[in-house]
């Protein structure tokens, strides 16, 4: 009977659930809504129904689920399993004993952490960072989040807040963020800040490329007609690219000129703009970071797509029933 | 007959050696000039110099050493025991075999790493860390250097690069750094910083207590001066010392953010000014870092004084041995 780690992945609107085995390849992927603006106990509870219907379909298809691994926004508390700081996009999600429901509902050992954090694994073990043990992730998305693999493990910190380099500081004097500081990375790099350059380089430039690959219309401006536009050689989009590249290199480099990592793996949406993106943030990389850490550190785009989240999951089962 | 390590710290200025105690004490320290000048075997010579002195003192007290333990400015390969990014201060530095040889002569277990790094492992056991696990320690003197420990032991990174927070860049568009890099922490809070600080103020507000404290002459201010001017109550000091524990701040807020520790040890020249800087940091930390991990966080000055670096240097080797 062949072995299976059953990964769910939570996420603002949807739950996914599938069977990963011991090369992350998915089988019986399950899709169902978060419904996460209604109580946190109707969350939990589809959680459950996407295990179910997972594990019914293990067993109908006579596959052995060794544990369950699970990706939850915000922070938990590794000794009793609970959600200890909740999800902004989630409702009531604090305070969740997530663990011990699992384990009681279907009698398997269970494991959750932060879904950056699971994602950074799930790309060490089974995505772009295969073989490396020092690694630093980031996900560069509507937010930006990031993850530490060191000796090839989760680096948690005390309280399993490690990894926000969306919220370091760039420009001590720069924008407040949501977060309560000022000039965090997020607020010049993130998906929403590149489409808000893009909007307001419409206003300066008036009709442009940016414009009409949003169908003429400002507001439909997203990070990715941004990044079309650029790389069919806009100048207003390109100096969107340049900006944000630079912004993203000099967060990088303070992250790696603190902890020397072999590789930085590069995720989420806005990775999705590729090349273009990449050589920008290298070359950023090397005016920001010091020579002995930046010398043979090799940053590149995460593999792992679509399954990223129950593939991540998976990861964490796999390396903690091993131990 | 009572066990110790005999510590060795390599300085730009001196060496000194000591024998350490389980506990942290120190017996028989002996000092040496580095001739840091002169060729790397006449520092290499000194070394072992002031290693045998020690050793001598040891046999003659009946003392048992059971290994060395050394620090070194610069990065070590632990593979080899080998220097491999020398120090600015030490001519020729780079590629000695510093393992091996006091391994050879002295047939002992020996054992090498960066200085900075060594502290943060001696206050974590011997100094204010005690009982933390997850710890950031910074140095802040004529630079800003930086240690992590992490679940009592030291992160190293991939090439024993990790902890550079001096050179993390805090304002993206601020003033080069010698490293080549911009706004780094380290132009504008280390004691170098302050110092030029302090003879600016001078020029623009004419005679005032900072000036008077330095006997009148521009060139003799430095950081000590600034905060002992500010502890009198001087405006234009405590102008300084704001701005200091602002970036001071915003640095050690960024390094929160990503290692989420339980602790913060600040050491080095410029920790000397004491509450009057912490106050200030610790403010500046909460505008900047993420209530998670800033809640609980204890940011405290470093304990290990004037033989912190002998004391760190026999920590790694405590440590090393008991494995």
């Amino acid at each position: 009977m062949k072995e299976y780690i059953l990964g769910i992945d939570l996420g603002g609107t949807n739950i996914e659930g599938g069977l990963v085995d011991r090369k992350g390849n998915v089988r019986f992927k399950t899709t169902k809504p978060t419904d996460s603006r209604k109580r946190a106990k109707t969350v939990l509870n589809n959680i459950l129904s996407v295990a179910k219907t997972v594990i019914e379909k293990a067993k109908a298809n006579k596959c052995k689920v060794l544990a369950i691994g699970m990706g939850t926004p915000g922070a938990v508390d590794h000794a009793t399993g609970t959600i200890v700081s909740g999800a902004e996009n989630i409702m009531g999600w604090k305070g969740v004993p997530i663990v011990p429901v699992l384990r009681r509902e279907f009698g398997l050992p269970s494991f959750v952490s932060n879904d950056v954090t699971l994602y950074a694994l799930g790309e060490a073990m089974f995505g772009a960072g295969k073989g490396a043990k020092e690694i630093i992730c980031l996900t560069v998305g509507t937010g930006i989040g990031g993850g530490i693999i060191t000796g090839g493990k989760i680096y948690r910190g005390a309280k399993d807040g490690a990894g926000e380099i969306g919220h370091t500081t760039v420009k001590l004097d720069g924008k407040k963020c949501k977060c309560g500081s000022f000039g965090c990375l997020e607020r010049y790099a993130s998906a929403t800040a590149i489409a808000n350059m893009g909007k307001q380089s419409c206003k300066k430039n008036g009709k442009g490329l940016i414009l009409k690959l949003a169908g003429g219309s400002k507001d439909k401006i997203t990070a990715k007609t941004v990044f079309d536009a650029a790389k069919k050689g806009d100048l207003a989009a390109k100096d969107i690219v340049e900006k944000t590249g630079r912004y993203l290199g000099a967060g990088i480099a303070n992250f790696i000129n603190l902890l020397n990592p072999e590789m930085v793996i590069i995720g989420g949406g806005v990775a999705e703009a590729g090349n273009i993106l990449l050589r920008v943030i290298s070359k950023s990389v090397k005016t920001y970071g010091l020579r002995i850490s930046t010398k043979d550190v090799r940053i590149v785009l995460g593999r792992l797509k679509t399954n990223a989240g129950v593939i991540g999951a998976a990861a964490l089962a796999w390396q903690e029933i091993k131990r």
